[in-house]
């Protein structure tokens, strides 16, 4: 299904849906995507702005959570890592007086080293995630934003941060001001990336609830990519992560204050602004539903909190059939 | 204490013994020479040519035998690795089907990591491993026989082969015709040990019950080793690591006879030749003796094998107090 059962198009499985996503809340949708189209009706495009080296280890957070979460490894409770996970690795290198501020889990460790190993040899983040999907028995394809390194900084009244330590050792706390994105300028979009945003396959592209700021900015920023979306006929859908004025999971919300925006959905559809041609948000925030459409965005008004499978499944239901219906 | 009570340099704290050691038995013989000797009278110099690089991580085998045995961390039972260990970094491995044969557990894993990491960022084995040292509480300096690399591959009648996967992978099936240290020419010899073993204040050199051919020959044939050793006036004695005709661990036993050489100590002893002052061999192997002292090296028989840390104290014991008799 790519769209709704009334749909012209819901029998033509060359249509395609593109899923931008960053973390646990696009992992999320994404997993109820996968639930809802074949293999070859979906490609998740995840953010490595996140990405970074640590004890010599090349981690990539979003990658890493979209794919765990698709093969049902991850760990539900803690919203990231891998479930049944042990520690001794990381206990071990804390005797050994190395940092450790990002925890580890000893399995998670193994995905870390395998990438690690592989980019060494002269792989590809690309052909990495793949073997590390194949591995995993993930079936939907799932592709880094571009193989080159891109570092989110963020911009606080502390200083500049890297976006782990901001995130991670700083738990948030610095006041943000901005964000730029080192070497956004010379990374090039993934290969089947640009080929999907150009394709006149493309059913639709959905910008899961991540955070705007951290977790899909920095795709959207990549050489050409606005471009070739205000391009493309089909239609991009975006789910509000701010839910209720506050981030189910993250920064977002503080950090839409701290930079003195509307911190509640209509911020959101603000960030976005032309690109998007629909906007999903929580029926805790239908007053908003006109506001939004006054900026010329049509608005779904649904259920955006997903807390069991059942209801990723239906938000991405429901996020194929608005855009179905643009 | 650095020879017998009796001796005239037992006082004198500025005397140092150096102790060469391969894996499991060089450093039982270290270990115990450590409850003998204060920091500052001992160097325990490892073998690196069994060094190598498994999943993107430079492993150092020797010396973490060594420093997980200093350091009373090491699996006693298992004869390599750490005591206490868990092994889901490497189930998670061999899932996403990287090689396995080389078993690492969690904790060991952590020690990989911080010296591929430090390597990485520029610091030298020697720095590393005195990092190591540092954080498992060893007193005693234990140093690699190089920082530059050397590889020991053995040539066998089924071609050559990497030393670990002949030892490790193949389980030293093949038949042995010969060995060679990839870039031995090259490799500085450790400073330290350079120093030591031109230093008047060497007061003997022990060759640990260690493989004479794959963990003792790699740092006797470093450059200018063997004639600095000549030069050296304090005594070299090594303890044979085949008793009764079999090795107590590893195959140097099997080395010895595919190789068409005495597969006893009295082949050890051709082995090392000139270079040796004195050996040591077990007292099953008493009926040697005779045959040693005809090559003009003094021979001690004393019990080697050693199950407890008393043996292992007692043959340090024994070793030192044979050297200061030479």
């Amino acid at each position: 299904m790519i769209c709704s059962d009334n749909s012209e198009t819901s029998n033509n499985s060359n249509l395609h849906v593109l899923a931008i996503s960053g973390g646990v809340g696009g992992a999320k949708l994404a997993l109820g995507l996968s639930h809802i189209l074949a293999p070859e009706q979906l490609t998740i495009v995840a953010n490595t702005g996140d990405d970074f080296d640590y004890l010599g280890l090349s981690i990539s957070p979003d990658l890493d959570t979209v794919m765990y979460t698709l093969a049902n490894l991850s760990n539900k409770q803690q919203g990231w890592g891998l479930a049944d996970e042990t520690w001794s690795c990381m206990e071990a290198l804390t005797k050994l007086n190395t940092e450790s501020w990002f925890q580890l889990g000893d399995k998670d460790m193994a995905t870390h080293i395998y990438r690690t190993s592989r980019l060494k040899e002269g792989a590809t983040l690309t052909q990495v995630t793949e073997e590390l999907c194949t591995s995993m028995g993930i079936e939907h394809r799932i592709i880094p934003m571009t193989d080159d390194k891109v570092s989110t900084i963020v911009q606080t009244r502390d200083g500049e941060l890297a976006f782990q330590n901001y995130f991670v050792k700083e738990q948030c706390k610095p006041s943000v001001t901005g964000f730029y994105f080192q070497g956004i300028e010379q990374a090039k979009p993934q290969k089947k990336l640009l080929e999907l945003i150009q394709s006149d396959q493309l059913s639709s592209i959905i910008i899961c609830p991540s955070n705007p700021f951290v977790s899909v900015d920095p795709l959207l920023q990549l050489k050409d990519i606005k471009q070739l979306i205000k391009q493309q006929s089909a239609p991009m859908v975006a789910i509000s992560p701010i839910v209720g004025g506050s981030a189910i999971k993250g920064p977002a919300a503080k950090m839409f204050t701290e930079l003195g925006l509307d911190c509640n959905c209509v911020g959101v559809a603000k960030f976005y602004g032309s690109l998007l041609d629909g906007f999903i948000i929580d029926t805790i925030d239908a007053k908003y539903k006109t506001a939004i459409e006054e900026m010329g965005i049509p608005c779904l008004v649904t259920q955006t909190v997903m807390q069991s499978l059942e209801d990723r499944i239906q938000l991405g239901k429901d996020a194929l059939n608005f855009a179905c219906s643009l």
